[in-house]
Protein backbone atom coordinates (compact mmCIF):
# COMPACT_ATOMS: atom_id res chain seq x y z
CA UNK A 1 0.00 0.00 0.00
CA UNK A 2 1.20 3.55 -0.84
CA UNK A 3 0.67 5.93 2.21
CA UNK A 4 -0.79 8.72 0.30
CA UNK A 5 -1.06 9.98 -3.24
CA UNK A 6 1.17 13.45 -2.70
CA UNK A 7 4.43 11.39 -4.38
CA UNK A 8 2.45 9.78 -7.79
CA UNK A 9 0.27 12.54 -8.70
CA UNK A 10 1.81 16.13 -9.94
CA UNK A 11 -1.53 17.84 -8.78
CA UNK A 12 -3.60 18.37 -6.15
CA UNK A 13 -7.63 18.07 -5.72
CA UNK A 14 -9.83 19.91 -3.60
CA UNK A 15 -13.61 19.98 -3.67
CA UNK A 16 -16.33 22.53 -3.30
CA UNK A 17 -19.65 21.80 -2.14
CA UNK A 18 -22.50 24.22 -2.88
CA UNK A 19 -26.46 24.45 -2.58
CA UNK A 20 -26.15 22.61 0.53
CA UNK A 21 -29.87 23.31 2.03
CA UNK A 22 -30.32 22.94 5.40
CA UNK A 23 -31.45 19.75 7.19
CA UNK A 24 -32.75 18.43 3.05
CA UNK A 25 -29.04 18.26 2.04
CA UNK A 26 -27.22 17.73 5.78
CA UNK A 27 -26.40 13.62 4.94
CA UNK A 28 -25.67 14.30 1.74
CA UNK A 29 -23.21 17.05 2.37
CA UNK A 30 -21.71 14.49 4.49
CA UNK A 31 -21.12 11.64 2.21
CA UNK A 32 -19.41 14.68 -0.28
CA UNK A 33 -17.30 15.78 2.02
CA UNK A 34 -16.40 11.32 2.70
CA UNK A 35 -15.81 10.77 -0.25
CA UNK A 36 -13.63 13.53 -0.38
CA UNK A 37 -11.56 12.46 2.04
CA UNK A 38 -11.42 8.76 1.48
CA UNK A 39 -10.78 9.39 -2.40
CA UNK A 40 -7.74 11.32 -2.72
CA UNK A 41 -8.49 15.12 -1.85
CA UNK A 42 -6.88 17.30 -0.07
CA UNK A 43 -9.68 19.81 0.98
CA UNK A 44 -13.66 20.30 0.71
CA UNK A 45 -14.61 23.94 1.02
CA UNK A 46 -17.98 23.96 1.91
CA UNK A 47 -20.09 26.68 1.41
CA UNK A 48 -23.55 27.69 4.01
CA UNK A 49 -22.85 24.80 5.77
CA UNK A 50 -22.58 24.34 9.58
CA UNK A 51 -20.50 22.93 12.19
CA UNK A 52 -21.67 19.50 12.33
CA UNK A 53 -19.93 18.24 9.11
CA UNK A 54 -16.88 19.83 9.90
CA UNK A 55 -17.20 17.95 13.20
CA UNK A 56 -17.86 15.02 11.16
CA UNK A 57 -14.92 15.00 9.63
CA UNK A 58 -12.03 15.89 12.75
CA UNK A 59 -14.11 12.51 14.03
CA UNK A 60 -13.10 10.36 11.35
CA UNK A 61 -9.75 12.47 10.37
CA UNK A 62 -8.97 11.25 14.33
CA UNK A 63 -10.53 7.68 14.69
CA UNK A 64 -9.20 6.68 11.04
CA UNK A 65 -6.46 8.95 10.73
CA UNK A 66 -5.39 11.74 7.73
CA UNK A 67 -5.69 15.17 9.99
CA UNK A 68 -2.52 16.51 8.04
CA UNK A 69 -3.61 15.10 4.55
CA UNK A 70 -7.67 16.46 4.64
CA UNK A 71 -8.98 19.50 5.54
CA UNK A 72 -12.20 20.71 5.61
CA UNK A 73 -12.96 24.73 5.76
CA UNK A 74 -16.01 26.85 5.44
CA UNK A 75 -16.24 29.68 3.07
CA UNK A 76 -18.83 32.28 2.80
CA UNK A 77 -17.91 33.79 -0.69
CA UNK A 78 -17.15 31.15 -2.91
CA UNK A 79 -17.32 33.26 -5.89
CA UNK A 80 -13.82 34.24 -4.13
CA UNK A 81 -12.69 31.34 -4.00
CA UNK A 82 -12.90 30.42 -7.67
CA UNK A 83 -11.23 33.76 -8.80
CA UNK A 84 -8.18 32.99 -6.59
CA UNK A 85 -8.30 29.52 -7.57
CA UNK A 86 -7.81 30.53 -11.28
CA UNK A 87 -5.35 33.09 -10.60
CA UNK A 88 -3.10 30.63 -9.39
CA UNK A 89 -3.37 28.85 -12.03
CA UNK A 90 -5.68 26.09 -10.42
CA UNK A 91 -8.10 24.48 -12.82
CA UNK A 92 -12.14 24.45 -11.82
CA UNK A 93 -13.96 21.09 -12.86
CA UNK A 94 -18.02 21.96 -12.07
CA UNK A 95 -19.86 18.10 -12.42
CA UNK A 96 -22.95 18.25 -13.93
CA UNK A 97 -25.36 16.16 -16.03
CA UNK A 98 -25.83 18.59 -18.49
CA UNK A 99 -21.44 19.00 -19.44
CA UNK A 100 -19.58 16.94 -21.47
CA UNK A 101 -19.31 13.51 -21.17
CA UNK A 102 -16.64 11.95 -18.85
CA UNK A 103 -14.93 9.09 -20.93
CA UNK A 104 -14.70 12.05 -23.56
CA UNK A 105 -13.70 15.28 -21.32
CA UNK A 106 -11.22 13.14 -19.28
CA UNK A 107 -8.02 13.31 -21.88
CA UNK A 108 -8.86 16.69 -22.83
CA UNK A 109 -7.70 18.13 -19.55
CA UNK A 110 -4.48 19.73 -19.53
CA UNK A 111 -3.60 19.80 -15.66
CA UNK A 112 -1.94 22.75 -15.07
CA UNK A 113 -1.44 22.69 -11.42
CA UNK A 114 -4.36 21.72 -8.92
CA UNK A 115 -7.81 20.82 -9.27
CA UNK A 116 -11.22 22.45 -7.46
CA UNK A 117 -13.80 20.22 -8.42
CA UNK A 118 -17.33 21.84 -7.66
CA UNK A 119 -20.20 19.98 -6.74
CA UNK A 120 -23.76 21.59 -6.52
CA UNK A 121 -27.13 19.58 -4.74
CA UNK A 122 -30.26 20.78 -6.88
CA UNK A 123 -30.18 24.15 -6.97
CA UNK A 124 -26.96 25.86 -7.95
CA UNK A 125 -26.63 29.51 -9.43
CA UNK A 126 -26.47 28.84 -13.19
CA UNK A 127 -23.44 31.49 -13.40
CA UNK A 128 -20.92 28.19 -12.05
CA UNK A 129 -21.47 26.75 -15.83
CA UNK A 130 -19.46 29.86 -17.17
CA UNK A 131 -16.82 30.24 -14.10
CA UNK A 132 -15.89 26.61 -14.81
CA UNK A 133 -12.88 25.57 -17.07
CA UNK A 134 -14.77 22.30 -17.15
CA UNK A 135 -18.24 21.22 -17.41
CA UNK A 136 -18.33 17.63 -17.09
CA UNK A 137 -21.25 15.01 -16.95
CA UNK A 138 -20.98 11.85 -15.04
CA UNK A 139 -23.57 10.11 -16.87
CA UNK A 140 -26.64 12.34 -18.77
CA UNK A 141 -29.09 10.81 -16.14
CA UNK A 142 -30.08 12.34 -13.08
CA UNK A 143 -28.37 10.33 -9.96
CA UNK A 144 -26.16 12.13 -7.41
CA UNK A 145 -23.31 14.26 -6.50
CA UNK A 146 -21.99 11.88 -4.30
CA UNK A 147 -21.41 9.13 -6.72
CA UNK A 148 -20.75 12.03 -9.66
CA UNK A 149 -18.13 13.02 -7.57
CA UNK A 150 -16.92 9.42 -6.38
CA UNK A 151 -16.57 8.06 -10.20
CA UNK A 152 -14.71 11.43 -11.13
CA UNK A 153 -12.23 10.76 -8.48
CA UNK A 154 -11.92 7.08 -9.13
CA UNK A 155 -11.27 7.61 -13.09
CA UNK A 156 -8.68 11.06 -12.36
CA UNK A 157 -6.84 8.92 -9.97
CA UNK A 158 -7.36 5.69 -12.13
CA UNK A 159 -8.17 3.82 -8.81
CA UNK A 160 -5.45 4.47 -6.63
CA UNK A 161 -6.88 6.76 -4.66
CA UNK A 162 -8.67 3.19 -3.13
CA UNK A 163 -5.52 1.98 -1.96
CA UNK A 164 -3.87 5.40 0.44
CA UNK A 165 -3.20 4.70 4.26
CA UNK A 166 -3.93 7.53 6.10
CA UNK A 167 -1.26 8.60 8.90
CA UNK A 168 -2.05 8.46 12.52
CA UNK A 169 -4.88 6.65 12.42
CA UNK A 170 -6.39 4.81 15.90
CA UNK A 171 -7.66 1.86 13.93
CA UNK A 172 -7.49 0.27 10.82
CA UNK A 173 -9.18 -2.11 8.56
CA UNK A 174 -8.45 -6.08 7.98
CA UNK A 175 -9.88 -6.96 5.13
CA UNK A 176 -12.23 -9.94 5.20
CA UNK A 177 -14.23 -11.91 3.36
CA UNK A 178 -16.96 -12.23 6.06
CA UNK A 179 -16.15 -10.62 9.26
CA UNK A 180 -15.75 -7.12 10.60
CA UNK A 181 -12.02 -6.68 11.61
CA UNK A 182 -10.59 -3.66 12.89
CA UNK A 183 -6.83 -3.40 13.59
CA UNK A 184 -5.77 -1.13 17.02
CA UNK A 185 -2.76 0.80 15.61
CA UNK A 186 -0.39 1.58 18.25
CA UNK A 187 0.75 4.98 19.02
CA UNK B 1 -24.47 5.17 -27.78
CA UNK B 2 -26.33 1.89 -27.07
CA UNK B 3 -29.94 1.40 -26.16
CA UNK B 4 -29.39 -0.30 -23.16
CA UNK B 5 -27.09 -3.30 -21.35
CA UNK B 6 -29.38 -6.13 -22.17
CA UNK B 7 -27.46 -7.60 -25.04
CA UNK B 8 -23.76 -6.43 -24.19
CA UNK B 9 -24.12 -8.42 -20.33
CA UNK B 10 -24.71 -11.88 -19.94
CA UNK B 11 -25.89 -11.18 -16.35
CA UNK B 12 -28.60 -8.69 -14.68
CA UNK B 13 -27.89 -6.59 -11.43
CA UNK B 14 -30.20 -5.57 -9.11
CA UNK B 15 -29.71 -3.71 -6.08
CA UNK B 16 -30.96 -4.00 -2.58
CA UNK B 17 -31.31 -1.23 0.03
CA UNK B 18 -31.13 -2.27 3.33
CA UNK B 19 -30.91 0.08 7.16
CA UNK B 20 -32.69 3.11 5.79
CA UNK B 21 -34.11 4.87 8.99
CA UNK B 22 -36.96 7.55 8.10
CA UNK B 23 -36.13 11.01 7.38
CA UNK B 24 -32.40 11.02 8.28
CA UNK B 25 -31.74 8.61 5.20
CA UNK B 26 -34.43 10.28 2.76
CA UNK B 27 -32.29 11.86 1.02
CA UNK B 28 -29.55 9.05 0.82
CA UNK B 29 -31.73 6.18 -0.66
CA UNK B 30 -33.07 8.57 -3.35
CA UNK B 31 -29.42 8.75 -4.36
CA UNK B 32 -29.21 5.15 -3.99
CA UNK B 33 -32.30 4.61 -6.05
CA UNK B 34 -31.35 6.70 -8.98
CA UNK B 35 -27.52 5.57 -9.00
CA UNK B 36 -28.96 2.09 -9.44
CA UNK B 37 -31.07 3.44 -12.07
CA UNK B 38 -28.53 5.22 -14.13
CA UNK B 39 -25.67 3.19 -14.03
CA UNK B 40 -27.09 -0.10 -15.62
CA UNK B 41 -29.53 -1.81 -13.06
CA UNK B 42 -32.95 -3.39 -13.67
CA UNK B 43 -34.00 -2.85 -10.18
CA UNK B 44 -33.77 -1.63 -6.50
CA UNK B 45 -36.09 -2.95 -3.92
CA UNK B 46 -36.44 -0.85 -0.75
CA UNK B 47 -36.54 -2.69 2.64
CA UNK B 48 -38.64 -0.60 4.94
CA UNK B 49 -39.24 2.48 2.36
CA UNK B 50 -41.80 5.14 2.02
CA UNK B 51 -43.34 5.69 -1.12
CA UNK B 52 -41.94 8.97 -1.69
CA UNK B 53 -38.40 7.15 -3.24
CA UNK B 54 -40.94 5.01 -5.70
CA UNK B 55 -42.85 8.12 -6.69
CA UNK B 56 -38.97 10.20 -7.24
CA UNK B 57 -38.05 7.21 -9.66
CA UNK B 58 -41.64 6.86 -11.13
CA UNK B 59 -41.02 10.59 -12.23
CA UNK B 60 -37.64 10.25 -13.49
CA UNK B 61 -38.55 7.30 -15.54
CA UNK B 62 -41.56 8.95 -16.48
CA UNK B 63 -39.41 12.48 -18.17
CA UNK B 64 -36.01 10.97 -18.71
CA UNK B 65 -37.35 7.29 -19.95
CA UNK B 66 -36.71 4.02 -18.63
CA UNK B 67 -40.26 2.83 -17.63
CA UNK B 68 -39.67 -0.63 -18.84
CA UNK B 69 -35.99 -0.97 -18.04
CA UNK B 70 -35.60 0.21 -13.86
CA UNK B 71 -38.22 -0.98 -11.45
CA UNK B 72 -38.54 0.14 -7.88
CA UNK B 73 -39.75 -1.99 -4.97
CA UNK B 74 -40.63 -2.24 -1.91
CA UNK B 75 -40.10 -4.98 0.44
CA UNK B 76 -41.22 -6.75 3.81
CA UNK B 77 -38.75 -9.75 4.23
CA UNK B 78 -35.49 -9.31 2.68
CA UNK B 79 -33.90 -12.15 3.83
CA UNK B 80 -36.43 -13.85 1.54
CA UNK B 81 -35.10 -12.06 -1.47
CA UNK B 82 -32.09 -13.11 -0.76
CA UNK B 83 -32.92 -16.78 -0.07
CA UNK B 84 -35.01 -16.78 -3.38
CA UNK B 85 -31.96 -14.92 -5.14
CA UNK B 86 -29.40 -17.77 -4.06
CA UNK B 87 -31.57 -20.47 -4.68
CA UNK B 88 -32.14 -19.61 -8.00
CA UNK B 89 -28.52 -19.38 -8.66
CA UNK B 90 -27.97 -15.69 -8.37
CA UNK B 91 -25.03 -13.98 -6.65
CA UNK B 92 -25.73 -11.66 -3.58
CA UNK B 93 -22.74 -9.45 -3.40
CA UNK B 94 -22.37 -7.11 -0.24
CA UNK B 95 -20.43 -3.56 -0.26
CA UNK B 96 -18.92 -2.84 3.47
CA UNK B 97 -15.81 -1.08 4.01
CA UNK B 98 -14.59 -4.55 6.00
CA UNK B 99 -14.77 -6.56 2.87
CA UNK B 100 -12.22 -7.79 0.02
CA UNK B 101 -10.81 -4.48 -1.53
CA UNK B 102 -12.89 -4.00 -5.02
CA UNK B 103 -9.55 -4.57 -6.72
CA UNK B 104 -8.36 -7.57 -5.48
CA UNK B 105 -12.41 -8.93 -5.36
CA UNK B 106 -13.40 -8.11 -8.61
CA UNK B 107 -11.65 -11.08 -10.93
CA UNK B 108 -12.58 -13.48 -8.25
CA UNK B 109 -15.96 -12.78 -8.99
CA UNK B 110 -17.33 -15.94 -11.12
CA UNK B 111 -20.66 -14.27 -12.17
CA UNK B 112 -23.34 -17.18 -12.58
CA UNK B 113 -26.20 -15.31 -13.84
CA UNK B 114 -27.97 -12.19 -11.83
CA UNK B 115 -26.14 -10.41 -9.37
CA UNK B 116 -27.65 -8.45 -6.19
CA UNK B 117 -25.63 -6.06 -4.99
CA UNK B 118 -26.80 -5.27 -1.45
CA UNK B 119 -26.45 -1.69 0.45
CA UNK B 120 -26.96 0.00 3.48
CA UNK B 121 -27.03 2.71 5.96
CA UNK B 122 -25.03 3.03 9.05
CA UNK B 123 -26.65 0.19 10.79
CA UNK B 124 -26.89 -3.27 8.76
CA UNK B 125 -27.84 -6.38 10.30
CA UNK B 126 -24.99 -8.96 10.98
CA UNK B 127 -26.48 -11.62 9.26
CA UNK B 128 -25.99 -9.71 6.39
CA UNK B 129 -22.12 -10.59 5.94
CA UNK B 130 -22.53 -14.11 5.85
CA UNK B 131 -25.55 -14.31 3.54
CA UNK B 132 -23.40 -12.66 1.15
CA UNK B 133 -21.69 -14.68 -1.48
CA UNK B 134 -19.46 -11.82 -1.23
CA UNK B 135 -18.16 -9.27 1.00
CA UNK B 136 -16.70 -6.41 -1.08
CA UNK B 137 -14.95 -2.72 -0.17
CA UNK B 138 -14.48 0.05 -2.23
CA UNK B 139 -11.60 1.19 -0.13
CA UNK B 140 -11.38 0.66 3.73
CA UNK B 141 -12.45 4.33 4.50
CA UNK B 142 -15.53 5.29 5.89
CA UNK B 143 -17.56 7.08 3.27
CA UNK B 144 -21.11 6.55 1.29
CA UNK B 145 -23.05 3.59 0.43
CA UNK B 146 -24.06 5.74 -2.86
CA UNK B 147 -20.52 6.23 -3.78
CA UNK B 148 -19.91 2.70 -2.89
CA UNK B 149 -22.48 1.52 -5.22
CA UNK B 150 -21.18 3.57 -8.29
CA UNK B 151 -17.74 2.44 -8.11
CA UNK B 152 -18.95 -0.69 -7.59
CA UNK B 153 -21.05 -0.42 -11.01
CA UNK B 154 -18.69 1.88 -12.78
CA UNK B 155 -15.93 -1.22 -12.57
CA UNK B 156 -18.56 -4.00 -12.84
CA UNK B 157 -19.69 -2.09 -16.37
CA UNK B 158 -16.25 -1.06 -16.97
CA UNK B 159 -17.80 2.34 -17.32
CA UNK B 160 -20.02 1.73 -20.53
CA UNK B 161 -23.26 2.37 -18.31
CA UNK B 162 -23.14 5.68 -18.79
CA UNK B 163 -23.59 5.81 -22.42
CA UNK B 164 -26.78 4.06 -22.16
CA UNK B 165 -29.96 5.78 -23.47
CA UNK B 166 -33.19 4.98 -21.88
CA UNK B 167 -36.43 4.40 -23.70
CA UNK B 168 -39.38 6.67 -24.13
CA UNK B 169 -37.77 9.94 -22.68
CA UNK B 170 -39.64 12.98 -22.98
CA UNK B 171 -36.24 14.61 -22.47
CA UNK B 172 -32.60 13.78 -23.04
CA UNK B 173 -29.39 16.17 -22.60
CA UNK B 174 -27.19 17.76 -25.61
CA UNK B 175 -23.73 17.79 -23.91
CA UNK B 176 -22.74 20.99 -23.72
CA UNK B 177 -19.39 22.64 -22.60
CA UNK B 178 -20.92 25.60 -20.58
CA UNK B 179 -25.00 25.55 -20.98
CA UNK B 180 -27.59 23.49 -20.23
CA UNK B 181 -29.32 21.82 -23.35
CA UNK B 182 -32.22 19.49 -23.07
CA UNK B 183 -33.55 18.04 -26.59
CA UNK B 184 -37.15 17.86 -26.25
CA UNK B 185 -38.06 13.85 -27.34
CA UNK B 186 -41.06 13.31 -30.00
CA UNK B 187 -43.14 11.00 -29.17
Amino acid sequence: MTTGNDREYPFQVSVLRLGHRLVRDDRTSTHVALVSRAFGCKKIYMAYSDNRIVDTIHDMNERWGGQQEFKVELVNDWRSLISSWKNNAGDVIHLTMYGINLRNALPQIKIKSNILVVVGASKVPREINSMADYNIAVGHQPHSEVAALAVFLDRLFEGRELERCFKNAKMSIIPSQADKRVRLEKR
